[in-house]
């Protein structure tokens, strides 16, 4: 309803001009509202990826597929410059089909998937109910688990769902967003976090020296959501793993502890694909006018899991980077500076394309001692201090970051950075009525923005809506394209293009806090983000 | 906490007798409870039904297993007259194993169930999308089927899960359904309902002679739920039969509106089972003292659908009726009256077992002019007047049903009696501090309570917490044995047992209303049921 209202508005602010031979332009804001809302591409970008090319693990042959089609779809839109920037990430690997059955006591059609770069399996074994959550568990089931499907989740219960599973923010929930939390340190927890952070390795190594057939993991989420998630994308694992979902999961272990003893029947028809270890971020630009070399940048991950087809989580934030771009273009809005639009990879291991930029083009921060899977780069990252600024530290002008969805765009976080909250309040103001006009303090984590912020940049993520994000699409096997809403869509398509066009074209780049020395408050451990399950 | 306090306060009740060499027996309504609860067989009862047994698809292979353990269980617990009551109802069907694939334009593993009493098929064949939902729609598909996977459904949208998908009911909820409808009759749009009862075996004669591999319906709920129902148990369909879920379903529809032509590769390794097609109520006595031949009646039914174990819908209500008949025989509570015990078969396709004890021993009404499918046979009861009582009419004091889930008993519905309200509610008070002491006016429908209910009979629902019933479990693969709530199954049998020596105790049987001469207000068409999807 309020765009209908702008829009009227805006049809009618021209209409005087009509009679004229050569009108001048509409004001910059039309042209977006026009391009954005009358010939919007977003919905068409997003199902070309879901649809079409469908889920983009990071360096499997469906992101090579993903990854050429972007380039592409960047050049038609007149970009420049686009390029592929790689960086070292590992081995790619995709699912041909899968089953899973229980035949024995009676059988029955399991409800799971493959767990990503475990190896294939074709096997009918019987299970054992180990839970092991920590190594220290390993001991308790030493010499039993040869020959078998162990199913290492405790069984836990069904969660009651009385939220609604499909929300939009309210004002009132949008003011308790801001809130300033005093940093609240605790490099103990981050060090426990660290110390256990080779257990997927450990628990692998301890089930393949058993003579394990295969491990069993139970979903996170009840009512048959399943997700896939593995992290060892550097070596690939060395036992076959399936998530089953939890009632099916939660049946078995029952039946095993009435003495039934369960055998499964697994076939996990899954591939590696090592023909290239190295994964690629997407970048393209508009060329500013300004020859400084200062630029603004909108960035969305564009790499997925493979339960689903990576829709909400993140072709969602994709197609909206990559419909900016093409509304900018088609705007005809010149901009002072470069803008520059990246499709990162590898996000879902724990935001390795963006930090390989980071570390390539922006700053530097002590490097690990040792090669880091996917918990200690993300972990890891906290105390990597001091930040030492590269000679294009001071060029990013501005980062802007989508992935939470395909919710409507409500405001933006200001990661703490009080001088920013007026210029960005004033620049979110005519998407007020678009229901985006919010500016809050404080800071959001957990994606590609999150590791420039933490160098001191001026790096932020939009506030969405959630709608069925947390609850339901995200990382799972009902993230498709039709839990994608267009109107929404749209929305934060304008009004990325226009934050973009408004950071181009200040006269002064945003204001900055100073190099930060220590971890931020909602650095992992600090501050929980409001919009994480 | 109210139960708590409760037990307190009957342990405070006994205490001055405790030092008598032998006290008299505890009050009936604290022996009841005592039972119920702290030697509650409920959940074992319900897990052998779904863990153990899995599902009942009546007729099915995994149903006589379940008709035998029913009989060898009530004979355990000390039951009379243990017996299984035939009718004829068809063919037994049962799921072996099943995967859908989509094999071009890439590979996806389908999430999807075959639909029941539809033939086995194992073929990779491409998909059209021909929605059909009424029989003037076959013309435009003729001659476009043949060697297709046909896509029956609309691809519809998601629905927004605004509202919780686990509710219990407030005092209010429960007031609103204390409202009276006057009857408003629409014999008409039962007559088109009627014409249009035979749209599921036209569909499948249809593609049949069109030549197709398969038909292909979506499912009714999002975010990868699963079902399976089919009601052509009878003679079978003559189309195999899949159910797809929503977002797999989208997907398909949404490739071939592109062009791309998706191919299915569809195993469906599913048996008939002709060995006998009667179908059989368990029935069960507990004797009366009192030999005129009156009695009361609880029930349930045992049958279920294939996607999930039955749990819900209805082992939930079964193994609360079971444990009842255990409770009132190991309380020592002698009833005046005969308690029976039914376990109903059929009634997932149409109440088949419940109309089949009525036709046989309660009352008469016009039969119908020719054999009658699923539809016809629930439907078509409808206007099925005058009712012709058989001498077993009398003898049925009440009748007590349960089949809304595992939620807490919160309370009865009278069914229009007013006479019996005051009654039922005396009867309920003592359970008013574990929250089922409401009595309300009204009706429900769509379970075995039903056709007794619509010929005069005294026979009542309860009135159950939601939970997840509607929004998840119900006829879906996510109704399992963890969806039960033990402490709410506790209650439910406590209730049922102490409703069922009340009744069976009662100077006088229960009130009746005049023998009904035309639909009652709750009868199909007439007013929603606030339980029902």
């Amino acid at each position: 309803m309020r765009l209908i209202h702008l829009l009227a508005a805006t049809a009618l602010a021209s209409a005087p001009l009509a009679a004229q031979d050569t009108p001048p332009p509409a004001p910059e804001f039309a042209r977006i509202v026009d391009e954005g809302t009358n010939r919007s591409q977003v919905m068409v970008l997003a199902q070309q990826m879901t649809d079409v090319l469908g889920p983009r693990l990071t360096n499997s042959p469906a992101m090579r597929r993903a990854e050429d089609w972007a380039v592409a779809e960047f050049q038609r839109i007149g970009l420049s410059n686009v390029r592929k920037d790689g960086f070292d990430f590992g081995r790619g690997w995709s699912i041909e089909r899968s089953s899973v059955r229980m035949v024995t006591p009676r059988p029955v059609q399991l409800t799971a998937i493959p767990i990503a770069w475990t190896p294939p399996v074709n096997a009918t074994a019987p299970i054992i109910v180990a839970p092991m959550e920590k190594k220290e568990h390993f001991a308790a089931w030493r010499g039993k688990l040869a020959g078998k499907f162990v199913l290492v989740s405790p069984p836990g219960a069904p969660k009651e769902g009385t939220e609604p599973a499909f929300k939009r923010l309210s004002g009132e929930d949008i003011a308790k967003l801001d809130t300033y939390r005093e940093p609240t340190w605790d490099p103990a927890r981050n060090e426990r976090t660290l110390a256990a952070s080779t257990f997927e390795e450990d628990l692998d190594a301890f089930l393949k020296a058993e003579g394990a057939v295969g491990l069993v993991r139970k979903s996170y989420r009840d009512n048959k959501l399943l997700h896939g998630e593995g992290y060892q994308h550097r070596t690939g694992a060395q036992t076959p793993g399936i998530e089953i979902a939890n009632e099916d999961y939660r049946r078995l272990a029952r039946l095993a502890a009435m003495g039934q003893a369960p055998t499964l029947e697994v076939v996990s028809d899954v591939k590696f694909d090592d023909s290239n270890p190295q994964a690629y971020n997407i970048l393209a630009d508009i060329p500013g006018t300004d020859r400084t070399g200062s630029y603004v940048m909108a960035g969305a991950h564009f790499d997925s899991w493979v339960a689903g087809d990576g829709a909400t989580d993140n072709a969602a934030g994709s197609a909206m980077v990559m419909e900016a771009a093409r509304i900018i273009r088609a705007s005809g809005i010149r901009p002072k500076r470069t803008i520059r639009f990246a499709l990162w990879n590898g996000e879902e291991q724990s935001l390795y394309g963006s930090i390989s930029y980071i570390e390539k083009y922006l700053a530097r921060r002590p490097a690990p001692a040792a090669p880091q899977n996917s918990e200690q780069n993300y972990y890891g990252q906290t105390w990597r201090y001091p930040v030492t600024p590269l000679p294009g530290y001071r060029d990013l002008a501005a980062y802007f970051n989508i992935d939470n969805g395909s919710g409507k765009l409500r405001g933006i976080y200001a990661e703490n950075n009080s001088a920013a909250v007026p210029i960005l309040r004033e620049w979110l103001s005519p998407f007020a009525p678009m229901g985006a006009g919010s500016v809050v303090f404080g800071r959001t984590g957990g994606t590609d923005h999150q590791f420039m912020a933490a160098v001191g940049l001026p790096a932020f993520q939009f506030i969405q809506d959630p709608l069925d994000y947390s609850s339901v699409t995200h990382h799972s096997n009902a993230d498709t394209f039709d839990h994608l809403k267009p109107a929404d869509m749209r929305q934060g398509a304008m009004v990325l293009a226009w934050m973009l066009i408004k950071a181009a074209n200040a006269d002064a780049p945003l204001p900055r806090n100073p190099i930060p020395r220590q971890p931020l408050p909602t650095d992992p451990f600090q501050t929980p983000d409001p919009n994480a399950e």
